[in-house]
This record gives structure tokens, sequence and C-alpha cells, in this order.
């Protein structure tokens, strides 16, 4: 009998990747749709299970296809409901039973769900830098700050199912800058792409110091990344203070789980160059001695554009 | 047969409490022998094995003891190693076997060990304010801020065996208080009993505010609770400000592992009609929407003088 396989999905607010993945974390087929076509669930729905069926067809999988793994937004893993996700067309209000609407459209074969930062720290313990750890703590660093905590070789979901929201723990107490979540002073308001860019905004306005920075109109975290990478005094510093509030948090998230490894990824997470001595150095300063220099700070190795295909598809072997 | 039983043992400074406990949580016999009168480790195994053998024999428990579990500080679940534990006289440096000691003083019964406040968690899941919940957080507030995590049913040890030091998570981030661990702004400098007496004699040094601890030589938790009591406003601050501290960071652990209760345990727990409110208020307005107000509060309902013996015979019933 040919070997088992999964699919993968992780859905974004502007695509839909989708893959084919042997056991071995190949991706032998893959495909992108769009994810904001419609405003319509169903539709959307239909439209992930035509381009499934199609990539299935073409890797000759058909009967072979052991379950669906998907990465998204708001996803409740114990029930399968994509819940009020804000950057989801289709999905921006009420509770949408996205895992049995699948499930349905692809003649039954079981699909299962998580949020994209779980389903990272899936991927990187079934194929990449985790491959081996029972305690971790992934890390993305996008747009925002997600995370996923693997405690016992299992990510944690907690009571609800939502657990893992590390980019909003208190990074900066009093006058914090205000999130997207309605607080003030969230972890992913400093250490993210976005976060960068915000602080180089707001020191450029408070000085006058010289920087290549103020010829631009728009000034995004890979500016500030290119602008350091040519000696930019002013954007090296952004990556060090980035990099030493990210530390003084892992030091925090290392006492809740004691974790062999904490596992970067994402966008900002290649400025590793820039961000990987102060974080080190922040994280073992506000650490307990009992784990000083003892926790690894590593970087995901996983290609960027399979990781999140690989990261869902690893939910679907646990089917 | 008659039914099986297990023995619990706190081990602190001062004493070890020892009980012989069945499967409903009745101490059917107890004992408490000094933790001070020596500083060699098989001594102090020695004795407590003899205080063992007497408290089997009164309950006529000979041959029913399914095992020994022990509450103590620095307790690594994983090796049933004592590290480094400063506040006990014949464990003050080095690693001491005690699981295996002790077992092997006890005939070969099982013996498991873990920190005092994972056993608290362990108690209070097995027959306290947490039965029947898979994910809570328990907070230990006496000299110190000990936790104990619990997801999906299980305690938390982490990669080493210690995971669960959320006493020495910070609190404050510049110019915190000086920690006995080597780091300043840890909870525990601000929110233990010991953090309750120093808040209010910096505050009573800061000003002339009137208060009846003026009259006192030395300040303790316990006379500041007193005063509150009798409407002393700054002892009554005090407390505002200890709660809204642990709601604070009730809130970042909440965005960790999405518990369906923190539990509360320890002396200073006691002080719950000036603790509750604040804690509540504050960890309401720094959590994502998502979890306010959906988090359970819990003040431990285990009676004080039994809680740590059957806090530790919970480990025994694992064996």
């Amino acid at each position: 009998m040919a070997q088992d396989l999964v699919i993968g999905i992780d859905v974004g607010g502007q695509t839909a990747k989708c893959g084919v993945v042997d056991a071995r974390g190949n991706i032998i087929a893959q495909t992108v749709i769009s994810s904001e076509n419609t405003t319509n669930a169903d539709e959307f729905v239909a439209a992930l299970a035509e381009a499934l069926t199609r990539i299935i067809a073409e890797s000759h999988a058909e009967g072979r296809i052991r379950g669906i793994g998907v990465g998204i937004p708001n996803g409740n893993f114990y029930t399968g409901v994509v819940e009020n996700a804000v950057n989801l067309m289709w999905a921006k209000s009420g509770n949408i039973p996205f895992a049995k609407m699948l499930q349905e459209q692809m003649n039954g074969i079981p699909v299962s769900l998580t949020n994209d930062a779980n389903a990272a720290a899936m991927g990187e313990m079934t194929y990449g830098a985790a491959r081996g750890m029972k305690n971790f703590i992934m890390i993305t660093l996008g747009t925002g700050v997600g995370s996923g905590i693997v405690i016992n070789g299992e990510v944690v979901y907690g009571h609800d199912g939502f657990a893992g929201e590390l980019g909003h723990t208190c990074a900066v107490r009093h006058n914090g800058r205000a999130c997207n979540c309605g607080k003030t002073g969230c972890l992913e308001t400093y250490a993210s792409a976005t976060g960068v860019a915000r602080t180089a905004r707001e020191w450029l306005e408070m000085s006058d110091e010289p920087s290549p920075l103020r010829s631009l109109d728009v000034i995004k975290s890979k500016n500030v990344y290119e602008a350091a990478k040519e000696g930019d005094k002013l954007s090296l510093r952004v990556f060090e203070y980035t990099g030493r509030i990210l530390g003084e948090k892992f030091a925090d998230f290392i006492e809740f789980s004691s974790p062999e490894a904490i596992v970067l990824f994402g966008g900002l997470a290649r400025a590793r160059e820039f961000l990987e001595k102060p974080i080190l150095d922040a994280m073992n300063e506000n650490v307990i001695p009992l784990w000083r220099n003892k926790v690894q700070l590593v970087f995901s190795s996983l290609k960027e554009s399979d990781a999140a295909i690989l990261g869902a598809s690893a939910l679907a072997w646990e089917l």
C-alpha cells in the first residue's frame, strides 16, 4: 500500500496555502488560493475543497489522505470553530464551524485546526529545529507576535483552546503603546515587525540624529533592517531595544514552563544578526540563576515558504 | 483487603509534617518532627523514617502504604534529588538524593517528591478547590510566592523538573526590590507576606501619614492585616497595591496557559477581604478581552494545617 499522506493548510488574511505532505515533511504538491475573494464562509470552504481535490489528484493521492491540518487565526483546537477572526474577510464576526464544514466538503476526511503559531510549533517539533524536544516555546515574530507552547510533547491549548497569547503579555507597564487587542504595553506592540517600525519612527521624531531612514516616506521594519546592515546607529539601537524587550519577557516565560529552548520564527526573526545578542543578554540577566545560560535560543531552520504548510500538516498526523 | 493508604510529608526549614492519608483525603495519623536538629542528611532521613514507622504502626497501616509523597523546597520531581536547598539545614549545598534515601530506609516503599507549591497544586486538584479542574494555576502566598501549574490535569515540571517559578517573574522592571534569588523586581518581593511588610515599612518612612503601625518596633504582614481590619488607611492601601501587582501578573499567566482558575493558598491568602477585589480588577483590566471576567479566582478551602500533608500525599497516589 502506498504510504499515508496528510494535507496542511495555512489560512491567512490574503491567501490560503495548501500542500500534500508525506511523513518525512516533503511537500509533494501545493497550491495557493485567495482568501479575500468572498465574505461568505461557505463559498470560501467550497473554493478551498476544490483546490485540495485538485492537488490530491495531481499527486495521485486519492484515498491516501489521512487527515487535514489547518493553521488559522482564532482557530479553536477543541471545537474546530473559528471565532471572531477579524482578519479574515469571510469570518469577521461570529463563529464559523470551519473544521466540520471542510470535512463535509472533503467527503469525511478528518480536519483538525489550531491557530497559526500553534501550528508553527507543531511544525518545528515534527520537522524542524525542535525535533526531539518535549518542552519548548515557539515565538513567531511577524506583523504581530504569536506563540505556541509545547509541554511534555503536547501543544498547550488551555481550558478553552486559546492558550499561548504571549504577544499580549505586558512588556511596558506604564504608558505603554496601544495594542489592537485594546490593551496597552503588549509585547507585540514593541517586538513585532510593526513594533520595530514604530520604534524607529518614534525615535526619529524625538531627535535630530541623522539616519538614512529620514529620507523615506514610509518606514517599514525591512527598511530599519537594511539601514542597520549599512551601519545606521539609530537602526542598530532599535534592534538592540527590541531584542532586550524580547529577552526580558522570555525570562518570565522560562520561569513559567522551564523549556529546553525558545524557537524564533517569522519575518523579523531574519534579523538574527542584530537580535540574538540583546535577546540572550536580557534573557539571562532576568532569569533566576537556575536557568541562566541554560535555555537555548533557536532560530527556525524551516524554509519560510514551506513552514506554514508543514506546521499545519503536522497537526493532521495527530488525527 | 483493607484499603490502600499513602503518606504525605511536607518538609520545611523548621519542621517536617507527616501524615497517613486515605483515598478520601482523611489524615488518619500524623506527626511532626524537627528538620533543624541536624546538618546531616542521613541523620535527618533516619529520623524521618522512624517517625513514619511510628505513625504507620499507630494507624495499623503496615503493608498498606502504596507510596510516599514529599513536598520539599528545591525538590526535583524527575530525579528525586533535592538541589541546593538553602533553607534546609541538612541540604544547604550540593544534591541530596532524598527520594532514594528515604525509599531505602522505608524498605522499598516508593517515594516521589516535588517542591511545596507543586504539591499544593496536587492537593487542590485531588482534594480541594480545584477538584475536577484540568487547567489551573496554584499560587502560594507565604514568606515567598510559590506556584504550581496544572495543564491537562498534569503538574508542569518542564525540561528539568523545576518549572513554575512564577514568584520570580518580573513585577517591577526598573528599580525593583532586591530579591533573595539575586534579581530585582521579582513578584515575591512585593506580593508575599514579607513583601507586604516591606511595602508598609517603606510607605511609613516616605510619609508622616498617621498609622497604628508606627507604634510597632517590628512590622510583620500580620500587623498590617490587623491594622487594615481596624480601618487604617495606609494598611488598606498596602493590600490594594499588593493585590493590583498580583492581578497584573495573573493576567500574563492567563495569557500563557489559559487556566480555568487561579487558586490562592498560604498565610497571606487569608487577607482575602482586602486582596480579592484589587486582584480581580487588575487581572481583568490587563488580560485580553477573550478572557476578561472568565477566569475564576479561587481561595483554597483546605484546612491550612492539613493542606501541606494532603498536597504531598496526592503525589503518592500517582506512584
